[in-house]
């Protein structure tokens, strides 16, 4: 898990956190998944594996504001030997409201650009990150008006 | 449409644009969608009508690179009196080609935060600029896997 | 003292941490001091009194790297009853060497924008804080070729 | 010159524009004045010279605001071979109202990193640039009441 504080950098004058600065906290979120289990995303650039993001989506519940202490729930799950998903849930640490929630999913690729498998270690890591959702195919999709997102929510709520 | 050139600070260390940054664009193509309709999103406030995002998705073709001018092509569509969607392509100026496509959901809210309908003026332009797509009820979507996709990358090729 | 993390988000394609976004550090270090000292800036605004910045400036020594762990040390004190000035030092944590050091100084103003003195309980936490120098009237400075860099860069090494 | 529109993004919770934005502003302004030369600093990278900053600093003397369209006049000034400075003023469009000063200091180094000179076309621009305005004693200097600065302006002016 990763917590963060929000910066008066990241509000805007609506009085909230602008909303593309979630998905900078989903990089947090992932980086932190990574590093939890002893692979560091720095390390993997080094070893020549990138994973640009193909595609990002967020949902927003509840604003986040100034000095906000939030969490940032992530697993992972592997779409495919050279795709990989993470998902995210932004939660206020105070009371444990859900603010955000929402995805990005990442190409593999080699020092030269071209598409490559992740390193076994990273693999490994998603699939037990991602745990029963994945193994069973449903891979933890966006909140909101699909499936399984009033389910999560109540999961959070519970914690 | 929205011309902008990418920023030093708008990369990261992969030599590309973080992705992150595209929603910071696609925020430039609607208000100038709006300003261009003679409704400026800074006189919307002032009125006591704000559009925060509700939710926000990006996919990603190809990387934005440093200096590189850029297309930020957008259009509106209203889903509800108090919803608004906006659709984005960012097309790279020198040859047309499509980096990435995206949209966002829009709350109407007024000064109290509740929800409330958009002002007359704004609803007509969204309306006429999103057209017969919107009037036949299929919304621009995102590119990618849905069908549409690479009708709309070769709208986007041929000019 | 604040202890950050380098954003993948952070950086530029120089590979490092792009310039302007040691100023977001340093909001944090000044936000920590007065949290510190049992008053939360975002207290402070409740409260009427905001403290924007009039100036600021920071010399870069060495450059900060994705997923560097940085310490922030911040002194502040006060230059008149409406004005006060923080001090900043961007240590890289692993191994104590100072990246960069500067300061800002900001108004102190009341909700119509007008200068205010600041709250007697920040006024003697910066007193506290700044310590014997800013008794004396020598205020840290920035480093760089002003006399006193070198004492203050000795001071960090040593640790 | 430079002309930029804030975005939403630029402000913060205080309804202005978020002070390290500032130091984006000067990026594009140094960019341009570079480009205006026939010399990009994409091109100066690829030709393996890169100029980090040494050194930045602004003063603020009126806020910056949504949707404000801002020009940045820049003027550069050779310190030495292997040594910039730029001087930046933010001047709001709409009636030429200086809302704020800077300047940043860069170091020309090598593709490894080391000092090296400025090509020769980038010299004599900056050369240029300073030029007559500079001879006359009126290029844009840091603004601010400190000591030094004046000193400052004239070196730069002296060149």
């Amino acid at each position: 898990m990763t917590r963060v504080r929000v910066r008066y950098a990241e509000t805007d004058q609506m009085g909230v956190v602008y909303y593309a600065n979630f998905f900078v906290w989903f990089e947090l979120g992932r980086t932190d998944l990574l590093r939890g289990a002893g692979s560091s995303y720095r390390d993997l650039e080094r070893q020549g594996c990138s994973l640009p993001v193909v595609e990002a989506r967020c949902e927003y519940r509840q604003p986040a504001r100034y000095d906000d202490e939030l969490d940032i729930r992530t697993t992972g799950a592997l779409l495919s030997p050279v795709r990989v998903r993470f998902d995210y849930q932004v939660v206020r640490a105070s009371d444990d409201v859900l603010l955000a929630g929402g995805h990005t999913v990442h190409a593999a690729l080699d020092a030269g650009g071209r598409p490559r498998r992740l390193p076994d270690h990273v693999s490994q890591l998603l699939v037990r990150t991602s745990g029963p959702a994945a193994a069973s195919g449903e891979t933890a999709g966006p909140i909101g008006p699909d499936e399984g997102a009033s389910d999560r929510l109540r999961t959070v709520r519970r914690r």
